[in-house]
């Protein structure tokens, strides 16, 4: 047909940058330390065919069928088991099983906002977080975080702030509290407290992402935000970082009232029964902790091997806070670096890395940037950022002098 | 908190009655014709731990990533050759693998829609999308099937009524093409082609939900409306009828502006990537071809072993056609019968149905009913059309005498 009309498209889609040949690194000679991956040699292969095999014989025509009303109740006991550990505590009937957290974050989005209410998060923020809050076209405010998480006190002032000039209260705050994406802190005890008297006071929910929370180099864990606002904190977490992504199966906790609304807008049916199935016995089979043991003993000596090569080929010109657990580093240069400026240089030479602007709203955070030390190995790692670093000081040649200090 | 403050939840919930009990049907002594399933003793077992040993040797580390860009490009060629087969000719570019084809629906009409927007549908017309585009928020209007599916000029005359009125023209009509849910008819190839040059002269998308195609009783295929209009056409299909649903594994096709849309706006995500590669090996290992024929004659088999029952039991008190593959069988009692008063009955008697008003908008389609004869052996199904009967004329009993003729 010649006479194609133009057809008008939902209004809903944002002109957002795509993350681009940053993120892909996907050439053979690059090390790629843009991705936010898991080990893939910590996948459990051999496990997954027993799980199936066990799955099909025990599970059988469930696994296979759509299952009835809320899916598979094993799996949504280990889960509601397992956040007992974390402080999160639950009935069955507040528990639901989505595709990865990912799909969690877009479900309570659309459930307790309409286009134009207010969410609040944090900066730096995980790019997917932002971009699906963005596609539900909500308006986006973003606070600083330090070494102990989100400033709270920023927050309660916006609070203030926002009720004297009777602006709009937010209705959600999305926070990661543990190992955060990207800035790799925690946030305080205190500042969880703080918040979760907010979120009563101001009548607001807090997305309490906690994807990384199993993660624990030393095997500590602080009080969950929900632990002390269990009404008012709906919290997410995924089986993406100690079994594998490509699985997709994540969780949300919250009031049962808001399940219910979340289990209405999936309308995608059940999250896949057949995959709830297999991990149900992937866990049942695997020794759960001595693999994330095995996970977070792997990783913590990645992260080391990480620190120690840039202090060794960056010396002062970076700081960061170091990780005590989860996928990432966060690096910051002096002011007036564009680690933008210098993704290209370094996939030339061998090393991807996520420039620090995607995790911001606004023209922010040029001088930052993203590492996993989770996906390659120590050898490679100190590798890359050698590389990282000799491509660093060709960029660094090409600045004006006054910005290059 | 005694203190807790009401939170004001999305606008976007519809107040839609549930479909409940008779749905449920999960009682052991109820023989359930109200599940839209397929045999569970079809499934392919065995095939599925192969499928996952050879995924965990073959695919690996990928099948359990993330992946890159657009996912695994096995399964995407697999729909691809098997669409052309259908007359659906696209590039891989063109196909995105969505978690079952319930989730293309809600993706196309939130990637096609803003809230307010006009879609169309069949009446009746599948439940579960009258649910995702409710909370898509769009205004819908319905109009009547018969025996060759919708009824085209009721569409043609709404569309140039609304020309000449100056109202809004549909973003999308939803057509389901092939072996109707709930109707079990199939639209026949004068309506497709009519309905191809509608799209392209008002502009509006078609989306084909062909997700019964493959269950062709006597193996005859009408060419798609796709084949007819593919810049307005996106066409739906899914793994859920020939291997299982709850693998939760589907597709859209349609142009690639189009599927990149989509693609934003699935922020869960790619599906599965180890759903994908299990069940490309189940594609590659099970002779899909004879598994189709296998299910085809099984569901011949159980629709006429229905349809005699039904001739046996009730006589000329029902129309229906008799469909030439799918899923369904549509029943149509006298003007006067409201088949939701028996329900409960039915159940009680060991019996369960779909009553037909969950297939319209409004308050329509009282004496109708939907069965599944896809589900149940046939001696269940013989022995459940009796129940059905004996509540019936028990049913007929309570009516006065008018309205019973």
């Amino acid at each position: 047909m010649n006479s194609l009309k133009p057809f008008t498209f939902s209004k809903r889609f944002p002109n957002m940058p795509i993350i681009g040949s940053s993120f892909a690194g996907s050439l053979d000679h690059v090390i790629p330390l843009s991705y936010g991956f898991p080990a893939p040699e910590s996948f459990p292969l051999e496990t997954m065919v027993a799980a199936t095999e066990l799955a099909m014989k025990n599970q059988g025509f469930g696994a296979m069928s759509y299952s009835g009303g809320t899916g598979p109740s094993n799996i949504v006991k280990w889960i509601q088991k397992r956040s007992q550990l974390r402080g999160v505590h639950a009935d069955d009937n507040q528990i639901i099983v989505t595709a990865g957290s990912m799909q969690a974050i877009d479900l309570v989005a659309r459930t307790l906002t309409d286009p134009g209410d207010e969410i609040w998060i944090e900066a730096p923020c995980f790019f997917g977080a932002i971009r699906t809050f963005n596609l539900a076209q909500v308006n986006l405010r973003s606070f600083p975080i330090d070494e102990n998480g989100i400033i709270v006190e920023h927050v309660e002032k916006a609070l203030i702030e926002a009720t004297l000039q009777q602006k709009p209260i937010p209705k959600i705050l999305y926070i990661m509290p543990n190992y955060h994406n990207p800035g790799g802190v925690n946030l305080s005890v205190d500042r969880r407290k703080k918040l979760a008297e907010l979120a009563y006071a101001y009548n607001f929910f807090i997305l309490e992402d906690d994807a990384y929370v199993e993660l624990s180099f030393e095997g500590t864990y602080l009080p969950s935000i929900h632990s002390f606002a269990p009404e008012r904190v709906i919290y997410l977490s995924t089986f993406s970082k100690v079994i594998a992504p490509g699985i997709r199966l994540g969780w949300a906790i919250g009031l049962s009232d808001i399940i219910n609304k979340i289990r209405i807008l999936k309308t995608d049916g059940l999250t896949s029964v057949y995959v709830q199935e297999v991990v149900y016995n992937v866990l049942e089979q695997l020794d759960i902790e001595e693999h994330i043991r095995y996970l977070s003993n792997t990783y913590k000596s990645r992260k080391e091997a990480m620190v120690e090569a840039i202090t060794e080929h960056f010396g002062d010109e970076v700081s960061f806070v170091s990780p005590e657990g989860g996928f990432f580093l966060w690096l910051t240069f002096p002011p007036g670096v564009n680690t933008s400026a210098f993704v290209e240089a370094a996939m030339t030479a061998g090393v991807s890395y996520l420039d620090g602007q995607h995790f911001f709203l606004d023209d922010e955070g040029f001088n930052t940037m993203r590492l996993c030390f989770t996906y390659c190995s120590e050898e490679k790692i100190k590798e890359a950022i050698k590389r990282l670093a000799d491509t660093y000081v060709q960029y660094i040649r090409t600045l004006p002098m006054e910005e290059a200090n």
